[in-house]
């Protein structure tokens, strides 16, 4: 592992998300927040927290962000700040800036004045836990593109005592049966003769429009 | 597809975002929220908005409630009003109800008190960007489970002028590609004999650990 350094300003749910994770996967992360609240609850679960309004030039000198090979800017609801905060940084050099954003306007701002990424987390959990509402079937979703996705699905009767093969998924319906989960464990390399179950879960990856179909198949079966 | 009805209560990012998706893929969607500057917003991107403060039983069965099939309930920083929103639903007999929590005691209570799904947008997000953030060729990352996991890792030198049987993959990492995209367009079944482009994605399934060792190996090549 490259000894990365992060830092994450902003500790709402998002930024303390994020500084969290960095953690617990052995990275050093220095998370900074200017509510002495949002620093004491952090540094009970990550050792270096430090309070500072990052709209402070000086402030963030003086933390040495410079020596930062990322920096996420986390701040949602005070775009000024949000904003302010990623021009210094720019100014001071740090090469890496990842940023969170409110709304769209908010977002091209922040890309003109070198934001080396723009995330939306509300409005992309939104998309995504949206495929779940309309099919209970469907227990994930992530869109690859406009186009593509990968959905979990619940085999169901549809797919129930019987092989991939004879289902004949990839010829009826397009897409490709990537994993099956079973009694919690996915297995990466399904061959065309193994037996579903209905309890099963299966990893599938297609166009939009013939995932749709499989879909409306599995469904009907119910 | 089957006339599902949803309403969403609370016309924040995450909220609006699921309300906006819902109405694009052609269901039918009621939007709710207590404020009129977001009533308004949101009137002019879906057909059905309507103020109302759902901590009022009697303006939820006003609206008649209790005949859509899914409410979400997408208020977060008032917990208070998140709770009691869901408890009134349960109580006039709202089959499905989806709730965005804070934190893990909102969503725990939430549980308990019958919401059927209980979503973190935040944190989830958090969690799913920082892999983005450790390896800048994870273009995307998905987690399956706690051990298994899907990527989008750029091909880059390691898999330049290559083909997937050359390279044995699945023997050397135990992960699988899934997909090969190529010009914006995903290839869904990559045979061993194609050969990969450094500006290829691949999308791979496996377990975390495997997946990391091939993190790896692309970036040493870099
Ligand atoms: N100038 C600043 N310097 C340091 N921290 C800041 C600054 N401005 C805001 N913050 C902190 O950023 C954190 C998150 O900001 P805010 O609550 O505005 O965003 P949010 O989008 O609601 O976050 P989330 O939805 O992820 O909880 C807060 O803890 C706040 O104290
Ligand atoms: N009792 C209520 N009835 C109707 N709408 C409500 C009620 N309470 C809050 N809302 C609305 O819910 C919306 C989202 O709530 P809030 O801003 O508290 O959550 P949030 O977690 O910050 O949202 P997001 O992060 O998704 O933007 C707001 O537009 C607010 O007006
Ligand atoms: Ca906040
Ligand atoms: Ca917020
Ligand atoms: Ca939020
Ligand atoms: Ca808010």
């Amino acid at each position: 592992m490259v000894n990365k350094q992060f830092a994450v300003i902003g500790l709402g749910r998002f930024g303390g998300s994020v500084a969290q994770k960095l953690h617990s996967m052995g990275y050093e992360v220095l998370a900074v927040d200017r509510d002495p609240g949002r620093v004491q609850d952090m540094a009970q679960v990550i050792p270096h927290v430090i309070e500072a309004d990052s709209t402070d030039e000086n402030a963030l000198k003086a933390i040495g962000i410079r020596n930062f090979d990322v920096v996420v800017v986390a701040i949602g609801e005070d775009i000024q700040a949000s904003i302010m905060t990623t021009l210094i940084l720019k100014e001071i050099g740090v090469n890496k800036i990842v940023v969170k954003a409110r709304n769209d306007l908010h977002g091209k701002v922040l890309e003109k004045i070198g934001a080396e990424r723009v995330v939306y987390p509300e409005r992309d959990m939104g998309v995504r836990v949206v495929h779940h509402l309309i099919s209970p079937n469907i227990l994930d979703y992530v869109e690859l593109s406009n186009d593509f996705s990968i959905i979990e699905v619940k085999a169901g009767e549809f797919f129930d005592g019987k092989t991939l093969q004879e289902l004949n998924i990839r010829q009826r319906f397009g897409c490709n049966v990537m994993a099956i989960k079973r009694n919690g464990k996915y297995d990466i390399t399904p061959s065309p003769n193994d037996v579903i179950y209905a309890s099963d879960n299966l990893v599938v990856i297609g166009h939009n429009n013939d995932l749709q179909k499989l879909e409306e198949a599995c469904a009907e079966d119910e």
